[in-house]
């Protein structure tokens, strides 16, 4: 054992895996860690198990929430008729982060994906079908990104709501094979304003 | 808040803080960590608080502890008469994987920096000579990084040994204006093998 202590060893291991960070950078994070313990590593230890404790999906939406429903399906302003599709909860901060979209949200949890096996059924496809008809639903923008994976899956789903919402999506900006959570707000706004009908 | 839930929020706040975290890794992370819940989330929590709650430095030596004395103090083999002298643990962990040293450690927290205000007293210096007399030291290894604080530090800690001991320096091998943690096996392997009398 080169890092002495199982305990440090181990907490090594588990923040290696975290995205981003290889074997050297989660030593020197644990370092540092340790080096601030009070104000770091305590609060971090405790902020986790907190997360851990309270953290769950929205049954509506899939976001993250504390209760049953997340609060931006809970919040009556926000029922404006527009659900706005993303591929997962990053996208959803990056969106709300633009400060230009007043509706809801319906985060899939991936994109369709032969190779990685996800059909409709994982991908909450199903549940959105339901929420047009609940919700009284009369757009639905679809934020993904613009890579094969994402066109096929808004495909998809302008198939499957065969008509009965108006369907746009991101179009000018969003660059080529570029996804949604390293734009800036800008590039974002702009998007938005001008989705295009699909 | 853009990331919706309080306790998500200061997560993300916490992980930015980690040495080459940024807010977006941060929240990249997070998200991760939301998602291997079980398998992640939970144990890095709980393995965060048992470091915190276990681990101590080296009354000895300054290495990491769970006791007063770790455990390459503690080990009578390791009491070869070497101590090899470290900037931190991050070049203590370098040295043991490099597994060509038998003997045992001092952990400075740093090196001499006016800029920073490191004197000697902040460096662990002082323990370094009591440990002369009661170690019965025979060779001092100064295994400090090649920079100019390095140096100096090495110098310093040379001037004060006043030939008490033979005080020797990793050399051959250690590139110019490079840290010790990034550099490979080989390379301190070869360093401790061709080092020369200061
Ligand atoms: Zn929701
Ligand atoms: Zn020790």
């Amino acid at each position: 054992m080169a890092e002495g202590e199982a305990g440090v060893e181990r907490l090594i291991e588990l923040m290696a895996k975290l995205p981003g960070l290889g074997p050297r950078s989660a030593r020197r994070a644990v370092l540092h860690l340790i080096k601030k313990r009070g104000v770091l590593l305590l609060p971090m230890a405790e902020a986790m198990a907190e997360v851990g404790r309270t953290i769950r999906e929205c049954l509506n939406c899939g976001n993250l929430a504390t209760a049953d429903i997340c609060p931006i399906c809970a919040a009556e302003k926000r029922g404006n008729g527009q659900i706005c599709v993303v591929e997962d909860v990053a996208d959803l901060w990056a969106m709300e982060r633009s400060q230009v979209f007043g509706g809801r949200y319906h985060v899939l949890g991936g994109t369709l994906s032969a190779l990685d096996g996800l059909g409709p059924e994982e991908l909450r496809i199903p549940q959105l079908l339901d929420r047009i008809e609940t919700e009284e639903v009369t757009e639905v923008i679809l934020a993904l990104g613009a890579t094969i994976d994402g066109q096929t899956t808004a495909h998809y789903i302008a198939d499957a709501l065969d008509e009965r919402v108006s369907v746009t999506s991101l179009a000018q900006g969003v660059p080529v094979g570029g996804e949604l959570d390293y734009l800036d707000d800008g590039t974002i706004s702009a998007a938005l304003r001008a989705r295009r009908a699909l």
